[in-house]
């Protein structure tokens, strides 16, 4: 941690700033400059609150120089974790899978055929909400325990892993019990009291970043489950806010390389979220497995005209299979491959 | 609803959005444009979901004309909420009430302290937290169940009301036993499942702003809260995320006139949160009572310089007794009045 | 400048920075640490290109210790400048000047009736545009030559010092001519060209912020203008880029506590472009200077209903009238006041 | 445009709308609703200024339905628009060409060598600042008319087509003499006497996306190019501000195929400015052609750690050998092709 202060500041003023830094435990080295002085803190083991040191006198500014974050850093752990949901759907090594899927779950009936649609075309999990985090209170809200048992139902009939969110403590170990992987949702990124319980689980999350949220932000939040002691983490790039009204989010994919650099957890995009718009998931799908992805999940629906939630961001099953081809031949173009969807066919057989 | 046809759509394409809207049990109106055709949709109560709209073809865009929330809005209730929290502190009135305090709740002498200063110098309720969400793991998480009590006991000796943080349900419940009034923090904002149940408890709630959220997002998770029976909700502006690094958060004013157009519901100013720096607490708290806040939250602590958080945005006592003086003579001016400590303390002694 | 090197870099990789510090004719002071190394270099005079720096191997980050600006900075100059463009109309004093009028010159009635209905309100210098720059080419470009002449004639009919904008080199040196003050817009903040010539021109400047400039940003482009050999320069805050479309900009009044810590240049705002929307601009106005502002700029126009531009935005003069009154009591709340009308009218008389 | 009126508006108000329309010269179509009344304007060529009704009495919000822009538009010229800067060098077909090398001229020996490194990796233009838009005025500004020479002279010796700024009017008239492409930066998007001035020189303009301009915003200042009589527009994402330090830019990828949608313009991405850090360059070169770019513009530098500016994002020479054979695979996985660099060069022979 660097302290820099004011112009001007006085010797007393950096001597009140060297000492407090002594009584918190750590070593000061100020470094007079042409215009300011600096003090360095020596021995950050990353819990130094620099509140108390911006409210003294004479300090203009505290710089961090440690990253706020431990385990999930690739300084913690230089090699990549693997993070494995089911047999052969492995997220962070060579292969990239590919996890898709409606929405929402609505009945037997569309649960089915979707799960048996995106099979056909190259998933190897299924994605579907029960439990829908919705901006209104009398939009549909998913069918709960009911479309646990159906995903239940569509891994048992096709293989495929399941992947889908729970938005509560109850919520979250009845995911864990019916499912591979239990998604956190962008809107409960922060939502701390919930991801100290799925890190208390154990079963590995899908964690999605924040409408807003760094990627600091969203490291942070990853370490609340490791230090819960989880380290079956996923983060997902899902897209931000932005000012721009031509998408309904901005979809930032440089947050793949940045994650890669900084961390060890793998991360995969989410094109659908990440653009609102059905005529942009295809290009955003391909240009994140160029970017590096891990992973891939996607909204398809048997009939996005009949969505009862996000059907304009839904791709008929065509254009996924599509979609496919090309993302395996991007793959290829940078030395990777998509997971098979005949490993987890095999495992399910 | 408008539901904007593309530049040559077929008549064929806009018969199909006129079927599908009166398949949904809505009339269609179809108008014909010099560039492209729009067909509304007549008879929307709230509930249509557009998405399903959105996926048809010929279809370049769907634009809502009414606003997705309906107990929250002005429309709905002309007249202002008025909520009250204890005797002689109520939001939404002429009159304005200061809430003020700690970031947390640290021991006994602090935060009687804290209240006995904040008391002295105008404030009517005093804020503190027991839980504290903090972006990692490892910093300070508040004292929990202790720090409530310790607020009830700063309560019993000042007559303050009380005001503090929640961050699942079963901290609801305790906070609903200890406090007067339950706040939502900004990283809590859109958990829904948080949200029913303090629409459920039915104490006042005191909603903060998402890092993100639009108005309208944070007018839909009121709405939650009132759907749940609850209307004694408190908004609060308290900074957005912003591409300047000059300021912690970017202090959105412009939510207080918006959030008056657009609903009854009163929302308050956090200038501590909204800036994240001392010295721009005093101008950005009297330029938010010459906006029209309905109240101020601010951070006090007796010794910033010890605080264990946020101690670089917290104003020293007798900063915040010359803020008092000064919002005094600015609520004056604009016709209105700080909320008088004399009136809680009297219901204290 | 303080060089943070990567967690686990060599001994060889941090001489490599130290050794290419030196060549660059700086000290450099290697200062290890627990996680990692950091170098500082000492002695930038602010030409330091970090660029070079940040390729060397092994460097995880360079920090910036020192400002990159230099004459606008308060270290430079700590007395506050006062900018007077006309006799009683200075920015940066006790007073606070109100600038008002049309957002564009329509024709000689219209004006004339402007300036003398913001006289008889308060102000003491007239806005309106001659040369506008618009988004769309199709949309109404302003009088040209012409308007400013309607300006000059305003001025001598009512003594309001001239405030608009000019667009580029021939343009600046026209309102030169005719005007007290040139304004450069927001979308020509960096239009370093423009910013030299108005700094060689040498007629006091008021300078609007860019859509999404840093205030890093708005000063370095106010340097352009110093060091070009004109310090007659005002800032202006007119609303930043936001996700939110509730409003048309984000009025981001902490530039005015955080200009005023960094710089010792005035700055002003507008609550017109600020929000965009007439019924936030007589709250944002009152909060502008509750929060500091050094002056006011506001869109009225006579009959904003018929205005070829920003009719939206523009008050009734009946309206303006009564702002200026909150806003005088305001002004009072803080130990200010308003710039007395009665003084530029003396200079015309 | 839809006129969406207050929730209780009077018919009086409703009339006022109406009248209003018609006296504009439009039809007016009222279309009572549940919730409110909206009158549709049938009959908007574009320049319709919405202020105007937007100040009327009752009316709650302007809904723009057409575009505001025209020419520029897919709906006016339905087939892509190709640009062609040189012989073998177009951009908007199925052929991708990429432009390289570095941020600024310094020398004659380091824009020849730079030039046939980019050459021999697969360049087909050449990029190499004359005049530097700077941030700081004390930072270098570039070797002015003497860099557009050198850069002629890199032509002549490799074939390489070039492309570089003009930050004013002088400027534009010789960068038209001496290169193939005037390059418009992101600083003067909306410097709209610039973009007449390079519509009436004619020749190919490339216009780079203002820092926080909406598409939008982008294809309007197209528009002003081609309203000026020059159609030879190139435009060109290269990252927006946003709220995350982690990288310079956030790298809108997105607006490649929003582009597509609305526009016949030919966009191509700026991975070296979209992220501003070397390590990100590779992977968001690849996901911009991924995501359908018509092209490619990115920094290259012998020896990066001696650059006069942006060293720190500039690739090296082998690093830039190595993307470009990945762009290939890529460009082949979505049946595209890299532009040759043989055709430039026989041209040159």
């Amino acid at each position: 941690m660097l302290v820099v202060m004011q112009h001007g500041a006085t010797p007393e003023q950096i001597d009140g700033v060297v000492r407090t830094i002594e009584e918190m435990g750590y070593q000061a080295r100020p470094m007079p400059g042409s215009q300011r002085t600096a003090v360095g803190l020596v021995g950050n083991d990353g819990r130094v609150d620099s509140s108390r040191i911006e409210a003294l006198e004479g300090v203009a500014e505290v710089i961090h120089v440690s990253q706020p974050y431990k385990q999930v850093s690739r300084e913690w752990q230089p090699e990549s974790t693997i993070v494995t949901i089911a047999p052969g759907v492995s997220f962070g090594g060579g292969e990239i899978p590919i996890i898709a899927g409606p929405c929402s779950v609505e009945s037997e009936q569309q649960i089915i055929a979707s799960a048996k649609a995106v099979r056909a075309a190259g998933a190897v999990a299924l994605r579907g909400g029960a439990f829908k985090p919705r901006s209104s209170p009398y939009a549909f809200q998913g069918l709960g325990k009911k479309g646990l048992e159906l995903l239940a139902l569509a891994r048992e009939e096709t293989g495929l892993a399941i992947v889908t969110e729970a938005m509560d403590d109850e919520g979250a170990h009845l995911v864990a019990e019916h499912a591979d992987c239990i998604q956190i949702g962008a809107r409960n990124m922060q939502n701390y009291s919930l991801l100290k319980t799925v890190g208390k689980i154990g079963k590995p999350v899908l964690l999605k970043r924040g409408m807003a949220a760094t990627i600091n932000d969203l490291l942070l939040s990853a370490e609340y489950i490791l230090a819960a002691g989880n380290d079956q983490v996923i983060l997902c790039e899902r897209g931000v806010r932005s000012f721009d009204p031509a998408v309904r989010n901005m979809f930032d994919l440089t947050a793949i390389p940045v994650v890669h650099k900084l961390s060890h957890l793998p991360i995969i995009g989410d094109p659908s979220h990440g653009t609102g718009i059905r005529g942009m998931v295809t290009p955003m799908a391909r240009a994140a497995v160029a970017a590096g992805a891990d992973g891939i999940i996607v909204e398809v629906h048997p009939t996005p005209e009949r969505a009862l939630s996000d059907g304009g961001q839904s791709l008929y099953p065509e254009q996924f299979a599509q979609l496919v081809g090309e993302l395996r031949l991007i793959a290829g173009s940078i030395g990777r491959s998509l997971a098979a969807s005949g490993t987890a066919a095999a495992a399910a057989g």
